[in-house]
């Protein structure tokens, strides 16, 4: 399970979609919510759409694998299309915030966590701007919200920037490839090490 | 700077030939030792052979970055040429013991540790007896000291399974590559995207 965070504006979408093109082992969870769907947005595709007590209904059978609110709205990961998809031997990635992560850190250890970042803040604003679809009132609110989240990512394993597009999809598809081999990932291997030398008899 | 250690048998030597003949950006450091020169070794190649007094002189005088003592020899680590490599961009290998390993640790937190293991302690037994030098008693010694060390195997960063040469040099060098993207070596990324922040005007 990976899970990839990152500012608003970092161009997490963007890498999200290369790393599913370009690379044949992962699927990306579809997110429950309870905000109302946007024009040109498909139910299951950018979000499983609900109402507010259908969503607390799934809370409360604890159907979810992570949950936060996020103005009024609520968002969560359903956790059977992730758990149909581990089985199927995929890395499920979650494009999830900040809270939801530490939700995820908790109850699953091993996941991977990984922060995305544009190489600075003055970038980050450049970037918000140069959609051209943001108004002012927008940007701010979304380098508020970056001045909170900063604090978190200490908290993630990777923080990897992405100034250039193809450099970042290949070093974020190396760190996932790496991170198999952390220590905290090979107890299974230490401890068959464990048994066999322990099973010599001198 | 990236410490490598592992069990006697593990391949260690072969794979660290073929790190530093496949990429560019790696140097490896030369230990000194009190032990007694044998035959086609090098001063300065295989290690650096100094007397026990003179070793003991290093150390006071701080000129190791580590030592340990084993089979009654001192092995350790000359500062002097590390930082040298490292004041020249290289990466520094550091093929030394556990105990060693765990001293880099304490001094430089951000230095990274590889362990190398065989698949298997039978693979191990297996290829300690492949090479045919080996005595019964030498071997024997070999797997006692594999039971040791294994205990200090969760103290390293990554844990890599040396099966096929090629591959394992290829999963070596990407850890070193994702390495530099984890979060503890990326704190002054971290502070910079924080004072940036603090400094918004909203």
């Amino acid at each position: 399970m990976i899970v990839i965070s990152g500012f608003s504006g970092a161009g997490k979408g963007t890498l999200m979609k290369r790393l599913l093109s370009d690379y044949d082992e992962f699927a990306l969870s579809v997110s429950m919510t309870s905000r109302q769907m946007r024009e040109g947005e498909v139910d299951g595709r950018e979000y499983f759409f609900v109402s507010k007590e259908e969503f607390e209904t799934a809370i409360k059978e604890g159907k979810l694998l992570e949950h936060a609110e996020y103005c009024g709205n609520y968002y969560g990961t359903p956790k059977e299309y992730v758990e149909k998809k581990l089985k199927e031997g995929k890395n499920v990635i979650l494009e999830i915030e900040v809270q939801g992560a530490m939700q995820i850190r908790k109850k699953f250890p091993e996941a991977l966590l990984l922060y995305v970042t544009p190489p600075s803040i003055a970038e980050l604003e450049r970037r918000l701007k140069a959609r051209g679809t943001e108004t002012d009132e927008v940007i701010k609110r979304r380098l508020t919200q970056a001045r909170t989240e900063v604090d978190y990512v200490d908290d993630y394993d990777y923080l990897v920037i992405n100034d250039n597009l193809d450099e970042c999809v290949k070093e974020m598809y190396g760190i996932i490839c790496a991170s198999s081999f952390e220590i905290k990932r090979q107890n299974a291997l230490i401890k068959d090490l464990q048994e066999e030398l322990s099973k010599l008899k001198f």
